[in-house]
């Protein structure tokens, strides 16, 4: 199945300055050839369930390695059936209807 | 490695009413034997992050079957190194902080 | 504009332990006569748009106040103008179709 | 107080097609002068409080005017006290650390 997924790791109790944990997410990301897009609130990711999910739990084990005691994080994810979508045919999508206005 | 999960499905382009759909997902956390609790405005549960994932993803997948074209997902989650900890810690916590003042 | 919503607030670089500035938070929505129930991973509430969201700023502000540097916050919520709904109209919902199979 | 936030509005009951409920928000973000920027899952907007909200429940009430009979939101956001930091902030600090890898 088919996910396209926004998500946002806060590291807790490790200091408020937590780019460099998203720089190593990213690298996660990156390394398993998953189709990702950073933003100022989290990081578009789309793929299998599978392959998405076990990105993300591989994101929070390295945090937790490099020390990170408590890790929060927030997801967003759509599934659909009735036709095939990819991230940027989302934003693409709103783009036309703005630009249609 | 353990995690404390909120999350709450959206059926989109199904209707208004969405408690039947709410209701398979609780039947599926209850088969497959996870730790669940639901509230008003979504579910937690916890386990071990594999096995919380794949219920979730045997929700989408029982939704889809019914006929649902879309579904959007919400999660929250934590995971810790620090300490063990379960869903009845946390509320138990905040309730003590609360009882102390 | 009667609004639903499920907030978690993470308090960052503070330390790992977050349960009495959750505490605090409560006591925000008490004091407000806020509809409000704790969960394993958040709080819903209920009621007019604006007091909602006036309460939750005020729950940063007073956390900020006692020194927290950073705060992250999830929030879900719903509106609808079909008909109108209550937090425990939603549990009820969702247990009665349980209870129907 | 100003706040970072990231938003994703989900029409409910109203068909699997919703770009165009999305591009009514941006209209209305983009009428009231806040920062904001659209992205796969989502828009990133950043402004006071207030405005902030005020914009998000105008979106609610227009789409609910456009027949919407519900909707389904998530926000994440964030404040600060220790420094002032803006969204574009937030992506280079990242986009630094993996350059400096």
């Amino acid at each position: 199945m088919h996910v396209i997924v926004d998500f946002t790791v806060v590291p807790v109790g490790t200091g408020v300055s937590l780019s460099r944990y998203i720089a190593v997410c990213e690298q996660v990301l990156e390394a398993r050839g998953l189709t990702h897009q950073l933003h100022a609130n989290g990081t578009n990711v789309e793929g299998e369930w599978d392959e998405v999910f076990a990105a993300i739990r591989d994101c929070h084990e390295r945090l937790h390695q490099m020390g990170v005691p408590r890790i929060h994080t927030d997801i967003k994810l759509g599934t659909r059936i009735d036709r095939e979508q990819h991230m940027t045919d989302k934003v693409a999508s709103v783009q036309k209807k703005l630009a249609d206005r």
